[in-house]
């Protein structure tokens, strides 16, 4: 498991700056879906520049217009963009086709998918699926819709080797408290951002992250 | 009913350009999501300035972190901003409510929400519902998921004097078959963006959606 850091609610100068600081602990860059949308695709681009060597995603959660949205997120730099489950299949289609053809990774958010549509979702074997807890729920609907919410639905278990990441609220006490979890990336934003020691903070949960990877 | 010239899939001077060509006949001009996502609030802000006179609409289509990115379109210009009828409850519930404090509307998009969904958002009497057929329905999955299917659903009848919007390749062949609606916006795109002559198919477009609400 490896740290996705989510950078939301920051100038674009503000993102580079805190991603910069925890650099050594993240393996993943998520241009958040308000700095897209605050900025544009500026966003993207420099973040990318910024860190060459990091795996970006744009989480752009795509819904419609999916070929447009997703060859503008990769030539803009994104080695992963998101699509959302509960959007029509045919949209979902085109996020995969782009994806493939640009040699590129496809996220399918699940934020308020129904079974049914994660069912028809197992199709999309090579997507990443994303277990999430949306900022609202967290911040406004009270402790109950957090982040223990998480749990893997079992209908994604019968995709082989299905790939994971999870997001929502993502601290060092819920991965303590986590026994083992198959998730590759563990999305994390405020318990990085918004910490004081954000170096500190980002070192204790890439340690613990790890020893959830080491103990699958 | 009035026409929303919806922008989409062109540069922010481009997409003022266009509109300044059709200004006459439009009422509400729609600063399309691929608009949003690309250039960001800018895109809001110049067409705000360009068109003092018409209601701006931010088609955002929020799924999470509501308060934001509502607050951003609303004070980038913005009269109305658009959530997913298939978000969570609570960012819909937190769209509703930064628009009653700002003095501002929400359009709620019905795309691929459910019937048990679309029950749920009959809550919300105020908000504009927009029936859609995606783009990519439009251009990807054949005809038959053409602009036929834009019937008002059963249950949003329910509401008293429901606000309704409609969009999805509406052009002048198909409003002209359209013997009455209830809509008060015909969200028109290509058929007026990418007509050889825009100036004369946004005037006959006017033409029809006019006689729609005279008979009505």
């Amino acid at each position: 498991m490896k740290i996705q850091l989510a950078l939301d609610r920051f100038t674009i100068s503000n993102a580079i700056k805190i991603a910069e600081e925890v650099r050594d602990y993240v393996k993943y860059i998520e241009v958040g879906t308000s700095l897209i949308k605050e900025f544009g695709m500026k966003s993207v681009k420099e973040l990318r520049k910024a860190f060459p060597e990091k795996i970006i995603v744009a989480d752009i959660k795509t819904f419609d217009n999916a070929k447009y949205e997703f060859e503008m997120c990769f030539n803009a730099g994104a080695d992963i963009a998101t699509v959302m489950g509960t959007a029509p299949k045919i949209s979902i289609d085109n996020c995969i086709k782009v994806a493939e053809r640009m040699d590129k990774q496809v996220m399918i958010d699940l934020l308020n998918t129904s079974k049914e549509q994660m069912k028809e979702l197992c199709e999309y074997g090579n997507a990443i699926f994303c277990l999430h807890v949306s900022k609202d729920m967290q911040e406004f609907a009270g402790t109950k819709q957090k982040v223990e919410n998480l749990e893997i639905p079992e209908i994604l278990q019968n995709i082989k080797n299905v790939r994971l990441a999870m997001a929502g609220g993502i601290d060092y006490k819920f991965l303590k408290g986590m026994k083992k979890s198959n998730a590759e990336m563990a999305i994390v934003g405020s318990a990085i951002t918004q910490a004081e020691n954000k170096l500190e903070a980002a070192r204790k949960i890439n340690g613990i992250v790890s020893k959830i990877e080491e103990d699958k």
